[in-house]
Parts: C-alpha cells; sequence; structure tokens
C-alpha cells in the first residue's frame, strides 16, 4: 500500500473513531495535511464522519479550494483546518468538533485546565475564541472563510486545542493519532474537571508533568497502538489497521 | 411517488429518529400539517413512535378529528398539534415530548437561552405554559381538549418552543426536519447551559446570530442533508430517505 | 393460557423491563401477589432478573418458604416482598433495587417529591427506612427474615414506594405493570428533580394533580398498553406479550 | 481442567467484565496471583482488556520480570501488581484502572466514603497515592519501577483501595472476583455518593455495616455466583463460566 492509500486509509479510521466516541455526530470533521506536500491537506466532502469511506477523501490547498475538478459538496468549514497547517508548520492533523463536555467553557470562559494524566494531551494552555470580537454579533458562528480561519489560528497560536465560544473546538496534533487523542481525552479531561469542581479545588497537572507526557508521545509504541487498535475495533473498522508497529507485535500470541 | 406517500414516509422517518435520539419513548409524538389541505395535519394513531410505519398515519381535522372512520385509538393529547397548526399558519410540524433535560426548566420557571449554535433552534424566548394557571390544580397534566390545546398554543404565541410545566415541551418547526432538530438539539442546549451553570454565568447566543442561523436553515442543503440523513441511518430507516437533493449529491463517490 | 401460564409470563416480562431499563442489575427482584391465593406470591429464585425465565418462577407463602420442594437458593431478601404483601392487602406486585438514581436520597434524608406527571406514581410522600434504627449499626444492610421485613412494610405504610438507607427501595403496585411504572418513573423523577435543583426551587405536582394521575390508572388502555409494549420489545420480549387489551388493538394497521 | 487452565479462564473473564463495564478501557489491567506460586503473578501482555484471551496471559516475577521468554511487550506500569502482591499477602487480585467516576476525588484530596451497600467493597478507609510527593513534579505520571509501586504500596497499606492522584487507582482483591468487585462498585459508589452532596451530607456506612458485609463475602454462594454470571454474560464470554458453586445451582430450571 503507497503512503498515499495508507494516509486516506487512516483518515478514514480517523472519522470512524470521532463518530464511535462522539466526538463529532453529523457535524464536525478531521483532516491531515497531505504526506507528500505540506501546501495541501487531506478531508472528505461534506459527509456524516460515520459514513467517511476511502473515496470521500477530497485533497485540498491550504486556502481551501480543491485540487481537482470534483462536484461534491465540501464542509462549509475547511477553512479552521487550512488555515491552522498554515499558521503551524508542525501540525500534521486538526479536528474539528461540537463535542458537548467542553461547550460549558467556551460559554463561561472558565479556564480549562489538564487535570488527568491522559488529559495533559490539551496542553498548558486552552484558549478560547469568540468570532464575535472580530466579526461581530450577527455570524452564524461558522468559520466560512480564510479570515475567520486565520483569526481562530491566531488565538490557538502554540497551543494544541483552542475552544470556540458557542460552537465547539479546533485541535492540532503533531500526527492524526495524535490529534485523535486530543479529541477524546479533551472531553474526558473536561468531565473530570467539572465534577471535581463539586469537591473542591481540583488540582491541575504539574508543568513538568504535562511535558513528560508530551515528549513521550510516539505512534511507534505498544502503549499508542493499543488505543488505536481498541478504538478502531469500536468502531468496527478493525479491517483497515494495518501491521502494528514492530514494538507493539506480539509473536507467540495462540 | 406522490406527494402523500412522500409525506407518510418522511413522518415515519422523523418519528423514529425522535425515538432513537431519546427525544419522545412510548410518549411523545410529532406531526406534520397535511401537505395539500393546511386544515388538516397527519399523525400516528396511538404507538409508540419507533413502531410507526406509514399505515399507522391517520388524518386529522384541526380541531383532532379523524378524517375518516378509523376504530384505531388516537393519541390522547393530539389537541396540542392542531391548536398549534391553527394559530401558527407559519408552522408545518410539530412535537410534543417529554424528553428529561428539559423538565427541570419547566418546574423552576429557569430561563433556558440558546447558548450553543445548534441550539440557536429553540429561538430568542422559551416561555413555560403551566396547565394548573387557567384549568386548576387538579388536571392529569395532559392537553385533552381543545380549549388546553388553545392555551399552550396562546402562551407559545410565535415561538418555536414552549416547556409544559411538570410535564415537557411543545416544538413548531416550518418543516418536518426543522421540528426534528428543535427536539434534538434542545435538549443538548439545556444539557450545555445546566453545565455551564457550574463554571459561572453562561454567555448566551447574540440576537444577532440566532437570526442568521435561524434565516440560514434551507432544507435542500448539503449540511441539513447530512444530519437527516445521520440520524435515519442511527434509527436504522435509512432505506426510506429519498433522493438525497441537488445541492448535498456527490458523483464521483466510490 | 390459563391464569398461572398469563402470572408466569407477565413476571418474566416483568423481570426483563426492570433489567433492560437499569432498574435492577444482577440484584434486584421483582415479584407478583399468586393470582388465585393472596397467601402466596411468585418470584424468580435467585438468578439475575435478566436470565429469568418461566420455569424459574417460585411459588413462596407470605413468610417466605417454598410451597413446593425445590433445592434452588431463593433470593436472600424475599421477606420484602412477603411482608408488605401481609401489610397491604392491596398491593398485587412488588420490586425491589439498588437504582442509583434514587440512592443519594436515601442516604441524605433529602425529600423526593414527584415532580413530573410520569413521577406521579411514586405519591405524595416517599418515606425512608434505616434498618439501624431498628437492628442497630452492624447488619449487612440486606432483609433478611420477616422481622425485618415487616419493619420495612411499617415505614412503608400505604405508600407506593419506600427508600432504603444505603441500599436501595421497595415499590408497591396495584398491579405489575403499576410496578414496573414506579420502577421506571421514579429514577426518571428522581433525576428531573435533582438536576431542577441546580436551577432553583423545583415545584412539586399539586396533590390534586397526583390524585387525578393516580385514578387514571387503568392497564386496558391504549396508553398504557403502549408503554407495556414498548418496553417489552426493548428487552427483546415482545414474543411473550399477550393479546393488546380492546382499547389498544388497531384493526386497520397495515 | 487443571488449576492453572481455571486461573487463566477466570482472568480472561475478569478483563472482559472490566472492559464491559467501563473500569478499563485501552487501558487498565488486571492480575492475579499465581495460584500455586506466591511469589509470581499472571497478567496479559500489552493488550486491551477487551481484546484478551487465554495464550495472552504472561507470568511474571513480583519484580516485573517475564518468567518466561517471551517477545511481546509487558504493560508499563505491571509494578503496581508485582509491588501490591509483595506488600500484602492477603492480596489474590490486583486491578490498576482510570475509571472516569473515581479521578476527580484523587484531583481534590476529597474523602470518599462507603455510602451504599454493594460500595462496602472499598472499605472504611481509601488513601490518595501522589506521585509527586517522592518522585518530583516531572514524572509522566506513570508506575514504571518497583520503586514507584512499592511507593504506592505504602500508601495502600492494609486497605482495599487506593487513589492515584490525576491517574486513576489500585485496588487488591482478596481473589479475583473480589476485585472485580471493588472495580465495579467502587465507581457506583462515587456517583452516588457525588450526587448526595447536591441534596446534603452523605450518611456513609457505619463501620460495623463494612464489617458485616466484608465477613460476608463467599464467592460460593448463589449471591456472587449470580453477579459474576451476569457480568460474564454481558461480557460475551458466558461460555468461559465454568460449572457455578453448589450453592448456586438450580436443578430443576427449564
Amino acid at each position: 500500500m503507497n503512503e498515499m492509500d495508507q494516509a486516506r486509509r487512516d483518515l478514514v479510521i480517523a472519522n470512524r473513531i470521532l463518530a464511535r466516541e462522539d466526538v463529532v455526530d453529523a457535524y464536525g470533521h478531521v483532516s491531515m495535511r497531505h504526506p507528500q506536500d505540506p501546501g495541501r491537506y487531506l478531508l472528505s466532502w461534506s459527509r456524516s464522519p460515520e459514513l467517511v469511506e476511502g473515496g470521500d477523501i477530497v485533497e485540498f490547498t491550504l486556502d481551501g479550494k480543491k485540487v481537482s475538478a470534483d462536484n461534491r459538496p465540501p464542509y462549509l468549514e475547511r477553512f479552521i483546518h487550512g488555515a491552522i497547517y498554515e499558521a503551524r508548520p508542525d501540525v500534521q492533523a486538526v479536528i474539528h468538533s461540537h463535542a458537548e463536555d467542553l461547550l460549558p467553557y467556551g460559554i463561561t470562559h472558565a479556564k480549562l485546565p489538564p487535570v488527568i494524566h491522559s488529559g495533559s494531551v490539551i496542553g498548558n494552555d486552552v484558549p478560547i475564541w469568540d468570532i464575535a470580537e472580530k466579526f461581530g454579533r450577527a455570524t452564524n458562528l461558522l468559520v466560512v472563510n480564510m479570515e475567520q480561519g486565520r483569526d481562530l489560528a491566531k488565538t490557538l497560536a502554540g497551543n494544541r486545542l483552542a475552544l470556540m465560544r458557542g460552537h465547539g473546538f479546533a485541535a492540532a496534533g503533531r500526527s492524526l493519532m495524535d490529534a485523535v487523542r486530543i479529541g477524546v481525552y479533551a472531553p474526558k479531561n473536561a468531565r473530570v474537571h467539572m465534577a471535581a469542581l463539586r469537591l473542591g479545588v481540583p488540582l491541575p497537572l504539574h508543568p513538568g508533568e504535562i511535558e513528560a507526557r508530551t515528549d513521550l508521545f510516539n505512534p511507534n509504541t505498544a502503549e499508542m497502538w493499543r488505543a488505536w487498535e481498541y478504538w478502531a475495533r469500536r468502531a468496527n473498522v478493525a479491517d483497515l489497521l494495518g501491521e502494528p508497529p514492530k514494538a507493539a507485535k506480539g509473536t507467540s500470541r495462540n
């Protein structure tokens, strides 16, 4: 399987995982930077993530134009993806989601700190972007052009997650698997933080702990593969999984 | 497929979606105005929405009488539907539901503002109707005649959603798909609002944002179809879906 | 099908419904008074409710002894059932459950009022029984003899639901279907009440409303059958459902 | 079936139950002490618990070394298990989990008392271990060597459950079934406790009640088997269940 086919396959897996784990529903989307051309990204046309298949993946330039002629309607908010890739050469995958557990933070401007080890994926700081600040109080809240996408990317800055007021979030991963981890664990971290508020003042992770965990990330370990395989099975796309990385393989299993 | 068959088919889909998304259970119902006669509406006989099929759809006059001889028992509370169609020529579909997440608002008279973009469907104001105000403190809380239905419709006024104290809600859509969106997103908006109260003072959508989103609604876009298709698949009635609108179609999918 | 076979069949349906609706899990049980001998009751031997079949139903005298020789172990807490039947000739079915949503009320001695129309089934007053009051602070909390069962029945008095501190609840129905309704709707009522506490002071149903709704109960209406059929289908025992009551039947369904 | 085969089979059942009941997901693990050599324990290699089969079970010495040559990667945190077996000869099974409902307690240092009868499994006192206290504020929070494992075991002391700040918990059972009960009921107890805080001051179980219930535990009763069988069925491993204990058997079932 060549690099492009693998990329499309992994993007399909990511779509299905995020749908299964309630990170996206009919809305929300996940993209990855083109593996061979950093000036492009891969994203489904306007389909529900749980229905996305390999043939649905379309190539876009960073400003949101289709690379090839294709009459299928694109996501209105694809500019979120391109603007982040443009501003952040380190980012290889982007998720936009309306996941319920993060929405309360965006509408109260309450700080969401990482409080559990898997939640370290959200990073030290989670900024909140309010579309009304620059674009006024009469938008439909959607990010529908590059100007809006760039403004969001500016608020995201060097972070891994930005909340969008009254709307959702954008997550920026160093790889597709990394982005999916943000998508799944950010809501869990939020639920735990919110529940802890009932008990007292939640102790956030120490900065050194967040750093140690971020440095830890390596898609080729048994630990990372374990989650990817687990999620793919739950999403009924285990058959799409390729060969596990060498470090995650068991040879004497019966 | 003629217009009436399409109407019945779409009403079946709506019944199944609302059941699958926990908006209704054994109780609660959804109707649509007769596509050819605004003085009539279509509604199932007294069945659980998740069991409703095309042959279960019955025609009623606005005052709740069956148009044809039919010995199947009707819903006791069908007057909710007729009274709203009578008062609101702009309304094409009505849902009555006991969805759990909205009930707390009806019994505390707390205001429920739209706080997330999909929640804009509930509109600027969500009035609360208390049956006891006009009909006393010894009813069984059900809306069982036109007088009660009309009183509820009066409280609903020009809004899209009215809560019914200790009972549920009535939603009024410009189309069947629009009503289903209110049914699904009003509870999500309520959950987010309630969670946000733990964090601070939730910022509601700006009136201009609600207006921009309401104007946006067009059942023939890729975005609207995407949700309808997604929900229908989850409800196992994808086979009933007709042809997608032109704007939502992909021709090069493989 | 004779009266005893029908009773066993309905009791199987009730077991399965309560398991499916998370009212019981491996623990918790439901009984009905013997249809021909008010001095006996029917209850499964010590099985998880979701596994109960017709042949698992055993006859007990009110003091908890098996009527026939049978070496299958009975539920340790069957005395809850017999003691309530003994004290309350009006009661035809009893549920004992550890449903999670009611447990917080039992350990804080907070009052649980009916706040939603379906919650009217819990009645005006829900007393709390604390086993420690009479039997000391070193029991295993289980009701394992008639003395304990009778003490619980005394606290239940003429009500429909009693909470058991740190343990669960006992519900007393006028019929099996009535008991199942208490089992399903009491937790929903508790969830709504608890959520409403975040918003303000929840308005309980008016006494006249509770009375009107209690008088309304009639197992032979379309409305009652609709829920019974719905729950049975969800629990995968629709095939056990007998003929619907005449008032719930549709003859022109296709 | 010999003792070792039974042990492996039961450990597979425990893995599947904990996965099905959301105690573990891709992460978290359960072990049992070797039935013939108290200086060893049985634990899967680095697989998601819901995928574990008999052939995945590996033998480790208490210091976390594989007994036989085996190139499959072990869990990084296996030292939690060995260190607890080393310190606690009474412990026969250990669970490590990130279950969501317990996490809020670990990050607020709020006390979690047993408040419901099934929650008595957590014991009188649930200590909280903070890895930063001894190992500084720049670890990745994982227990990756015996020194860390022993420090955790020291905090656990003679208790049945220890929370790990920002990470999860370790549970120590007198048997595999006992450990599984802690894993399942500790989160339920936490949910009930947390909900009760909204209503008032939750009344904990009395020490004599905890003691009476702890003494009660006997894997060979109908009551214990009932839960084990129920959970195994939900986890789709009923076919692995061996013969029920004599006290749990029904001979006249049809």
